[in-house]
């Protein structure tokens, strides 16, 4: 028998791929009692609520999101190389998700806007930090002289966001990977004539 | 009174803003009663199911927005200035949105990816017609020799309607249209220095 902050993980952990493959409105109690085989009692006596859990399994999923995009970075040198890397996350969408269900950030970006404050707000937390991360790595190759010292970083990291995410759901709609290999070509010719010094 | 046809237009065209602005998972037929002022039994009189429903709703929002861009483009003459003024679609994402709820290919395709195959096969078919519309605008500006004739035109597709379609997303996240002005900005480098001949 696990103890109690080990099956809240459990339990966290296999909702959060519930929840991104299936929309926080489009999953029910049922649909989180079959994958953690649970039953409703056991999942109550840990969260209170369906938001609760909710607002824990996105924190958990962009926790993953985070560490990945930020060891995909490190394993490289120049900027344009980790830039490339991080933007790349998703190059195995279907064979290989870095996350069940596509990019948590996206899903839940898109659900919550309209319908959800709570988890609207750590979606834009969540945005802000990983748009942070990109103006980073944008400054860096700037500093080394490697990206044009006149690039605003702002602007550039929305513009690359933009694209990963929507190369990402187009990749989704059509469970096909090769949108994003398409999105990434192009990128590659962006950051040669657009970034670099 | 209005007489069948009337309703039946106008249940769709209420339900149309709901859906994408609470998802298909996340309106209830309730909202739709609100929306349209109707009873239960007034819609079901109309529509079988919220699915049917789901899938009208869908196919006129596409419609919607398939005229705008069309228009968008045709009021300008070169190439790129049709290109830009299509993909400033959503620049008045706050205050004058295209469509309530921001677009309904990214709202549907995000929710319909993992979850419902009829819609998703709707937001594929709309997709490749969105991404079919931009391929022919950079073949016509290769053709007046105003872009490079090297252009894949599939790959800079892709990559033009990632980004408009994630930076319509992150607009929609902040409610701020300025994370479209931004992508917008850095559009017109990209235009200039990848596109052009």
């Amino acid at each position: 028998m696990r103890n109690g902050p080990e099956t809240r993980r459990m339990i966290v952990e296999k909702s959060a791929a519930v929840f991104n493959r299936k929309g926080y409105a489009g999953s029910s109690m049922s649909d989180i009692m079959a994958a953690t085989g649970l039953e409703k009692g056991g999942l109550y006596r840990h969260f209170q609520s369906k938001d609760e859990l909710a607002l824990e399994a996105f924190e958990f999923s962009i926790g993953v999101m985070t560490r990945k995009y930020r060891e995909a970075a490190f394993r490289h040198k120049k900027a344009s190389e980790k830039l490339l890397s991080v933007l790349s996350l998703y190059r195995h969408l279907t064979t290989e998700p870095p996350f069940e269900g596509g990019c948590p950030l996206l899903n839940t970006s898109v659900e919550a806007d309209d319908t959800h404050p709570l988890l609207r707000q750590k979606a834009r937390e969540a945005m802000e930090s990983w748009l942070s991360f990109l103006e980073a790595l944008l400054r860096k190759g700037i500093e080394s002289g490697e990206f044009r010292p006149d690039l605003d970083l702002r602007e550039t990291a929305v513009f690359l966001s933009s694209g990963f995410e929507g190369s990402i759901m187009a990749g989704k709609l059509f469970s096909d990977e090769s949108y994003v290999e398409l999105f990434l070509r192009q990128l590659r010719r962006y950051v040669e004539r657009c970034l670099k010094a």
